[in-house]
């Protein structure tokens, strides 16, 4: 048992700091908008699909919409995973994931604005070690500023829709201690594990907090809380330069 | 709009009041477990079936497993659903609440003193008016308490597995107040909506509030996560009447 | 083998008599008719759905069209079967079903005067003890009579289009001796089942009779359709009381 | 109207006479039974193949099983159907009509002496013109027969298992009378239409009628089962010559 | 392996000879044009059904379309495949084949000529002994004809769109010799199998080699498409005998 | 007309010249072996992974098995394609082009020294502007290798069971003259399409070309093939440096 706590001890950084994260943006020849997000060794490959027609629940009230779609390629992962399309449909995380991920970015912008429009994110994750979601989050922001940034200079919004940056970070109690931003082997071995979507105003979009096998007090919840609200504006620093080199 | 306030308005019972909650229990002859929950005009089913083998990724390791699947009758709705056996597979709803009750009842049991065995709750909804994925965890302990209270009953367990009850309640923000257990029609006209599931000792299990439309300050957030403090130990009790009986 | 014979003697009614048969109506609150039907331990709800549209093959004629759909919820059996939307497709059984409930049901009404409208009537066992598929007519019947009631009501059709109710019973051989409404532990034991639907003024809709096992001679399959002309009518009166509360 | 009624008119056949019967027999050089047949323009190729194991439900049980699959090539009818593998599924048509072949058929061995084999009639339509399923059961069992030849042949049964001739044929009222062997354009006019499988001692394996248009008094069902006992007999000496070859 | 290689001598032909090859016409009273090809035991059934519309991705274009299916019945082979319909989809396998056969036979049809008309070919396997696409195609060509045919007779185009007969033989390398028309027994045995596709102007329309096992020097690969350039005109004397009839 | 001429213009190389190519090796940190090739905007990742079991049909032979699975990024195209998972299976056109893959690098492997091991090569488009499948054999052949010096460098080999490079190569006809790797838009306005696979001492793996709708003398098939052999060459040097870096 001492063995596992000593491979989870973190060496190369403090508890309450990020891996390191880069976002390399317009990756994508085709796309509208992309980026490629980096948090340590989860790499995640967004682009941003403008599509001019929105689906049927929202045909004729003049507004636009903003969905997701999450993959993993099939040796993302330690072990490889069959391939969904293989499999004949997604799987419920996954399409767990994308619907957190489509809520989370409505989130930035005012869909009110965007014309019968809709855009499509795309998060494929080409490496994983824990937090996939997250980063989808971080770097499909960028993407759609992006594709939001292109229909601005071609004259074809009015008005700019975009509010406010989003992004996201999981957070978790690991050997007692809780942590930000946990890597795979952190996040397999901890029981406790919150995802955190906030806006750049600091305000909470989603709070998805599971505690299965040692249950929460309130207490740890809001220690919880208190630490995403510390790291999430590091990754508002990070999207703040992708987007200020367009 | 005026006019939709006024709808909106609780007229029977008070911002922080439950709805009406009968539990019936032992309603089905065959399963090992059942209740039928009512929370107001949301009527759940809920069984517990005993299987004498674990899924594949637990074989042989002498431990149980809880796992739970949900459905909704085609016409439980106001308009009628399409069957989703019809549709050829299950949402990404459908796997998302069932994934949640499944996590949600496990925290309530010791599976390492279950046995080799897999207990599967189904909660089929027999009529929705909001709050139907709290109504088939809360319904879904007390027909998994019975379950587990049989096999006690014929010598099948030596020690018994059942830790605490747990229970769930929806609370959002409706017209800017903070209500508990909201009916479908507070559901659909609130921006944000917090599902609370917790155990019987007062810890977290899950916590799952999404602000897609209205982000939230942390002040809400934090009255939210109170609110669902004060509400699900009414549902305690009636889980406590409800397995009183057996 | 004389246990076996044992345990099918029936003890407490006779051959040719009905088990306890019960109707409660309108126990949904959005649909537009419903009726829970107890058989004996067959428990099976049936709501009708008023859809103003047609199948694209009446499209344009001016006509409607009565449907249904079929399911078991997967503790209504002994034992748990999987969910057909997990399964990914409905079972031949089930396809077979509903064809039949739709057949029987169809020719209760006079479709040319339903207007470019379909009804369609959902059938969920809730509980199985043999003769699922007839209860389901039986009670069905009970859904579309509300459901065209509430039509007429509203003043939405110019005739009445219904033409006289429609029910159905079981009948087999069990132990050398015809007998009436099988349950489930009869209808596993006898070779010959047949499945007979009648209408009101004493015609037959449909026959369906299966001696996979024991074949049959003219003089036992006539036996059978005569101890089906004797029990059915003991429905219609059912029927009856359940719609003239109306 | 008079129009309609005229080309339904028989000319070339009485009401009580079937249409020309042939069937070829080993027509396939890889299935142990096989059988072509044609019932007018109704063309049916049967295979039975053998196959050295039982279904899951039926092992170490020391017998056998009899099964069926029923198909139709896309353009056996007069308009193109779509190929159900295009579809993703077989339609509830098809599973009801493969279900009645494996029942009728079954009734023509006993499964007992077949030791643990499952033989899987194949039956798939060339072309069609009314009386597809009748069709195939005729044929099928004329495969079925020559497969078992084989096995005894081969000295790989002890006892033949095979008990007696299988046939089937539809009957319907057109025009208000009771008519042998409907081909498509009188099944397609009639209301009335009720399939009976026979074995050769002048039993009854299966009836299926349905009266979904107008409903059946009593006397008529009763002429309906009286012709089919006329016709059914024809077929056997036309089976009986088929494997008289062999 | 001496035993093998007795088996793969060809007694009953040179290496550069075709089977008997036999093609039936018009023998199916739905479709509009329609061919059963033998090539020694391989037997194909063909149909050209007309349908008046195109593919959505031609719609309003003013031109035609020609696409094909390709399907085996379940015991066309040695043992008994499964049926794609139970399967849920079409395999790799069918999918690349009738893509191969449609692009085939559009080589032979100018389908500007055509009207917005699709003809769709289905192509079913009877029996098969290897080269079974490859008699597709040439089997298809046969009943695309009458297919044409039939709608210059009745006037409906202008202008005839046949360019020319297309033709299709499999060759390969058994026992280091190259041979045409390959059986089943010699496709398996042999590492190098080359479909070619030609036009009666002695243009090649497709060359599909492929040397998993054995990989091939130029200039055996010249001599396999020597060999089919020898070969298929055979193929168009006897596709001129089917047509010249009609 | 002439515009599209001039676009098609070769301006950057010429007709017997490939496009840049680049192989990154052991991209990915999991995977056995990876390498994401680069053929001009074309980007392929590509992985091997070991699994120590093989297909059913190679159960208990001591040999091994390579078989690859191909998929594009939604975005990967100049229109967003729907992701394979949403559509519930895979396309005609990605199965052909896995089966493709699979056999073009067994062509490079002894799999009979490979022990009971199947190494699965999987190609992810990430971007696409021709030539992908082609782009795949290439990269996938390096990925492999390097999952095999794996096996190697760890002693679970006992002899090398690679046997040669394997690359591949697009030639077609554009302007009536024939290019070496074509990209999409020379792709997509050519009739005629050659994919040519090779192995490193000049032999043939594959030919697959398709003259849909411009028809090809023998000399013209010849010229292509004779420009596939001056071609590839330059890819096994690619490959060969790629490798050497080891």
């Amino acid at each position: 048992m001492e063995f596992i706590v000593e491979t989870l001890l973190r060496v190369d950084r403090s508890a309450t700091s990020l891996r390191n994260v880069k976002i390399e943006t317009q990756v994508n020849r085709y796309a509208e908008g992309s980026a490629l997000i980096h948090m340590g060794n989860t790499h995640v490959l967004c682009t941003a699909s403008v599509e001019e027609s929105v689906p049927s629940f929202l045909k004729g009230q003049g507004q636009g919409w903003i969905t997701a779609e999450y993959g993993m390629l099939p040796r993302s992962t330690h072990t490889r995973m069959k391939r969904e399309s293989a499999e004949g449909k997604a799987s419920g995380r996954t399409l767990e994931i994308q619907r957190l991920i489509g809520r989370a970015l409505r989130a930035s912008i005012d869909t009110s604005l965007l014309g019968e429009r809709c855009i499509r994110i795309d998060c494929d994750v080409l490496q994983a070690d824990g937090g996939t979601r997250c980063a989808s989050i971080t770097g499909g922001w960028v993407a759609l500023w992006y594709a939001i940034e292109g229909l601005m200079q071609r004259g074809m919004l009015v008005t700019d829709p975009r509010k406010q940056a989003v992004a996201a970070l999981s957070v978790g109690v690991v050997n007692g201690e809780p942590r930000l931003d946990l890597n795979y082997e952190e996040d397999s071995a901890c029981d406790t594990d919150l995802n955190a979507v906030m806006t750049a105003n600091g305000h909470w979009v989603e709070v998805q907090g599971t505690a299965e096998g040692q249950t929460l007090p309130r207490s740890t919840l809001n220690s919880l809380l208190d630490l995403a609200e510390l790291g999430i504006p590091e990754l508002f620093k990070i999207q703040s330069n992708a987007v200020r080199l367009a």
